[in-house]
C-alpha cells in the first residue's frame, strides 16, 4: 500500500542517541503521535519523516511494515529524526491448537521483542487471542501463561509488554481479553514486572465502569491510543473514526488515563478505508486540529 | 418481508384462555422458542402456525411485524394454537434530545406495554439507548429513571420489564447498557418490583466474569434468547450466526442461566441475511436440530 513520494530516504542517521531530544518539540503538539496504521500510503520511512516534520512527539510502527533493514534501519531513522517510537505493534496472536504452534508463536514473539528493543520502543502491543476452542476460559489461561514467559524474555531486553483490552467484538478472531480489568489482572500475575496494559478509547469507551477501571489502572498503563466510535459502525474492522466524528468523550478518556499517572504519547490509531485513502500529509493536519479540539 | 404461504387465516380463537396450555408440548421439542425475527419471510400469523405446527414452546414477537387487528388478534391466535408469547420486541429508546421527545417515547412505551398485555407476553424487550449526546453517563441516568417510569405503567397490567444489556459494539447507536451488572443494576433500582434482565448469549458470551455475572442475576432473569457469535462477525447488525456455527459455548450459557433459577423457553433471535432468505419451515428444523446439538 506504500506510495512513492518525494522524501529524503537518506536521512543522516549519526546522530549520537543520547543527544536525541525523547520526543520532538520543535514544531509541537503536545503529547500527539501517529500510529503508523493510521496512514499506511507512507512507507516506514515515510512515516517517520512526514511524522517529524508535521510536528508530531511519537510514532507508532508496525512490525509488518518495516522495510529491509528492519528495526535497526527504522529505530536509526526515528532517532536521527529526534522521533520518539511510542508503541511496537505487535506481537501476541498466542494461541495455537498444539504445542509445536505455541512454540512457533512463542519464537515470533521473541523477534518481536528483539524488534522493539532495537526501535526503542516504549511498548510492545500484544493482540491477547483469539482462543482456538469454544473454551474461553482456557484461551484466557493460554494468554495469561504465554505472557508471561514472554516476560522473561522481555524484561532484560528492556522491552515492555501492553496487554491491549481489545473492543469486545473481537473477542472471537482477535482477542479474549476484552476488558480492562481482565487485562490488569493478566499484567500484574506477572509479579516479577514488565508487564502493563495500553488503553485504546475504540475498545474502551463503552464501559459503564470506566471511571473505576481507569482508577484501578494506576501504573500499570504504557501507553494510550486514540480512535473515535463512528455511530452505527461501518465496518466490523476497519470502521474507527476520526478524532471528533464519533461518539466517545476523548477528552474525558485522556484526563481519565493521566490520572493514573501516565503521561505519556498520545497516539492516533485509526482504522478507515476513507482516512486510508486520504493524504497521509493531510491526515496528520486534520489529525492535529481534531486533536487540539477535541483532546488538548 | 412477509411472504404468502399456505396457511389457514381462519385459526378459531373462541377457547377458553384457562383451558390452553402455557407451552405447546404435543410435539415437544422442551423449551425451545422461535423469536419472529428469525423468519421475517413469515406474517404473525404465519410465524404462529409455523411454529405450533414445528412444536416450539413459545414465539417472541415484533411489534412492528403485528397486522390488523394488532395484539389482540395476535394474542388470540396464539392462543388458540396453545403456543405462548415468550417476548414482545421491543420498547425502550427512551432518550431524546428534549422533553417533548421524551414524552412522546413513553407513550410509544406505553402503548408497548398495552400490547404485551394483549399477547400474554412473558416480557416486553427494552432497548435501552442510544444516548443523544456524547455524555454517557447522562444517558445511562436517562434511561435509568424512564425504566422506573414506565414500570409504574407496566405493574399495574402485569408486564414484566426486561432490560436488555446489548453487546458493546451497539453502545453508539442503540443501548448505552451492555453489561449484565449494569443491566441488573437499572432493573434493581426499581424497588417497587415488576423489571428483570433478558440474557442474549450474542450479546453476552464475551464478558471475561460471565459466571459470576450470571450467579448475580439470580431471581431477575424474565427471559433468555440464543444466537451464535460468527467470527469474524460478518456484519455488525445482521451477522448473528445459527446455533452452533459460531464461537459460543451455547450449553454452558444455558447452563449458567437456567442457574439462575429460570427454567422458562429458550428464544433463537437470529439476525442474519442467509438465515432471512431460507425457507422458514427449513430454518425451524435446522433450528431443532441445532437445539438438540448444542443445547439441550
Amino acid at each position: 500500500m506504500s506510495t512513492p513520494v518525494d522524501v529524503p530516504v537518506d536521512v543522516p542517521v549519526d546522530v549520537p542517541e543520547q543527544a536525541v531530544p525523547r520526543t520532538s518539540r520543535s514544531r509541537s503538539l503536545g503529547r500527539l503521535a501517529m500510529n503508523q496504521a493510521t496512514v499506511p500510503r507512507w512507507s516506514t520511512a515515510e512515516a517517520i519523516e512526514g511524522c517529524t516534520r508535521a510536528g508530531y512527539a511519537a510514532i507508532g510502527l508496525w512490525r509488518d511494515r518495516l522495510e529491509p533493514g528492519g528495526a535497526k534501519r527504522a529505530g536509526e531513522l526515528a532517532r536521527a529524526a529526534g522521533l520518539a517510537v511510542s508503541s511496537l505493534c505487535r506481537g501476541g496472536w498466542f494461541c495455537a491448537p498444539d504445542a509445536a504452534g505455541r512454540r512457533e508463536r512463542a519464537a515470533d514473539n521473541r523477534r518481536a521483542v528483539d524488534e522493539a528493543a532495537e526501535l526503542d520502543a516504549a511498548m510492545l502491543v500484544l493482540v491477547c487471542g483469539p482462543a482456538t476452542t469454544r473454551d474461553l476460559e482456557a484461551g484466557r489461561r493460554e494468554v495469561s501463561d504465554a505472557v508471561a514467559e514472554l516476560a522473561e524474555y522481555a524484561r532484560p531486553a528492556g522491552v515492555p509488554l501492553a496487554v491491549e483490552p481489545m473492543h469486545p467484538m473481537y473477542c472471537g478472531d482477535r482477542s479474549v481479553v476484552v476488558t480492562l480489568p481482565q487485562a490488569l489482572r493478566i499484567a500484574r500475575s506477572v509479579v516479577e514486572g514488565g508487564v502493563g496494559v495500553v488503553l485504546d478509547s475504540y475498545h474502551l469507551w463503552w464501559d459503564p465502569d470506566l471511571t473505576a477501571s481507569m482508577a484501578g489502572a494506576a501504573s500499570s498503563v504504557l501507553g494510550v491510543q486514540l480512535a473515535d466510535w463512528l455511530a452505527p459502525p461501518p465496518h466490523p474492522l476497519e470502521g474507527r473514526g476520526m478524532l471528533g466524528d464519533g461518539t466517545i468523550e476523548l477528552r474525558r478518556f485522556v484526563e481519565l488515563a493521566d490520572a493514573t499517572g501516565y503521561a505519556g504519547p498520545l497516539e492516533v490509531e485509526i482504522f478507515n478505508r476513507e482516512v486510508w485513502r486520504a493524504d497521509p500529509t493531510e491526515t496528520l493536519a486534520v489529525v492535529a486540529r481534531r486533536y487540539a479540539e477535541h483532546v488538548a
